[in-house]
């Protein structure tokens, strides 16, 4: 940015400028600007109006690497352009911001390989801390990547091995799927589908153990947990061969936004209408839930209150680097809506 | 990162260990590392070899002073929750991750006030290169900013004034509403209605002018365009008094995902049908679009496109400085689906 030749226009003002329209020493602006208080108030507030006048910019930088930190923290999205991951970062973002930290983004595009790689690359760029959403829960390169990390570092909505040493911040979809399916037994629905993602995923064994606890408390309901992969073409496969059953499920809990599009698909194909001949819960929101005919009854997390809680634990580590890690849970909540219709015959 | 304690196992391997390792000298080692041609491929081999072995990471940082590169883009976001603008992001970082750059990400939350302190913050941190979506198209503080920036600046979807010395990235938005609203008088329409947002946005000048180009071309036509906040309230409001109208529009095209969701909403208000009683195309792509019923014709940019072409951009003019100005404008695709319906009696 700053180019080294004499154009006068691009010079940056420097800190002996403040001095000399301040009237002080330069040892007394760089005080002042490091935020120490052994400095008249007086003095101080010559400083900073002085620094105000001139639009003097600190070198970020140069004092960055001064002091050892690079005021940036690390993101490693599992998928950008996932929109609740992108939300998480927009969370993340405006907490570091308002101190002073900015946000290198980098995607791992779904590819285990990646993360490990990107762990590398913000390590050379001195990240002061990291947020991460891995991929896999306990990929061998990442594992070993997280666990020689000597920065802080927040999991966001996933699960590592003990052995890394982390902070973590989730959202109790747990909690949300057991309102979700309450209501659904609530309306007289009695075999019920949790449609999830593998168990590898923290999201998908929440889900189940949120089915699970209403299971438990009536065994005489069929609930029962569908684990698949997360495409659009699993969840129609799927939801297709449970409606062919001589008894089909009557409601379904879709956990995953490709999969509700193939459950949507699935029904379309077999004339069975949602909200009417099948009830239908999305897990999570997605953009269709509140204009789709009918409106889709929802369990919704809070995407950027996860990024501002990781980013507020990570400057906490930052500061006192001898914290003990934090995990966080928030809650989430369950929208009924029209989808969310009686049981036949009911 | 890098504890200044006599730590064994986190003690950075630097370039001296790769040189005794190669059995070489240490400015053989920096010769390679930096690419240099002048050493001898076997020696040249050697020291790979060793990096490799000793799991050398350069310095990135470090590097990056000596050159006065920091290695790292910028992009200020003026939306990041915005689906569109994450997918750019992901398209962009994608080039640079594959360039050895990184994304510093910046978020402006629709506050034009935070753009010009956006490019403050990126221009203290040295980013090599900026882009920007910008909220506003002629602010004075961030006009000023960008004129007096010295680094390669791409903008993209916006425009900026010819005093800001940029490179653009744009969609062409005026071709693929023009395909739309040919579609729609292919099918008999003849009051169709654009709803777009203000002026002041590039998007929607465009469309406007898509839609003037068929109006132009017939003038018995009754094409018209209504230019509103993009606000789902607006939307809704602004809908339900066209549809109440003696003679409504046949055919409605959307220039907006929030425009989109409130006219979706007064259609169900006043009883009329999309893709039945009323035509509806949206632009752009809204994730309702596929499996709305009935689905809706789309309007289509792409905008991972956007974000690479971007990033090559700058990587060109980092590596040229004297490189000109480039303006990219890429294709919009209008892809029909049964929303697009006949007008009513046809």
């Amino acid at each position: 940015m700053e180019p080294s030749g004499g154009d006068q226009r691009s010079r940056r003002v420097g800190i002996r400028d403040v001095a000399e329209r301040a009237g002080v020493g330069i040892s007394t602006v760089s005080r002042v600007l490091a935020g120490r208080t052994n400095v008249r108030p007086e003095l101080r507030e010559r400083v900073i109006a002085a620094a105000g006048e001139l639009g003097y910019q600190p070198d970020v930088l140069a004092q960055s690497l001064r002091r050892g930190k690079t005021r940036s923290v690390g993101f490693i999205a599992d998928d950008l352009s996932n929109h609740l991951i992108a939300d998480i970062a927009t969370g993340a973002e405006s907490i570091l911001r308002a101190h002073g930290y900015s946000l290198l983004v980098m995607n791992s595009e779904l590819d285990p390989e990646l993360d490990a790689e990107n762990i590398a690359v913000l390590r050379s760029r001195r990240v002061d801390a990291l947020m991460m959403c891995p991929v896999e829960e306990a990929h061998a390169a990442t594992v070993e990547a997280l666990t020689s990390l000597e920065i802080p570092l927040c999991i966001v909505e996933g699960d590592q091995p003990a052995t890394v040493p982390a902070s973590y911040v989730l959202s109790d979809h747990r909690d949300g799927i057991r309102r979700a399916v309450r209501h659904l037994v609530s309306l007289g629905h009695r075999r019920i589908v949790l449609l999830t993602g593998p168990d590898r995923y923290r999201s998908a064994r929440e889900r189940a153990a949120g089915l699970a606890d209403v299971a438990a408390a009536d065994p005489s309901l069929a609930l029962e947990r569908v684990a698949i992969e997360l495409s659009t073409e699993d969840g129609e496969r799927t939801a297709s061969a449970l409606l062919a059953r001589p008894a089909p499920p009557t409601a379904f809990v879709v956990g995953g936004a490709r999969l509700l599009v193939g459950v949507l698909r699935a029904l379309e194909t077999a004339g069975r209408e949602p909200g009417k001949d099948v009830a239908i819960v999305t897990a999570d929101a997605h953009p269709i839930a509140s204009v789709f005919r009918p409106p889709l009854a929802t369990v919704m997390r809070d995407p950027a209150a996860v990024g501002r809680a990781a980013a507020e634990i990570l400057l906490r580590h930052i500061a006192d680097p001898a914290a003990p890690p934090e995990t966080i849970v928030l809650g989430t909540s369950y929208v009924p809506r029209a989808s969310a219709s009686p049981a036949p015959g009911r």
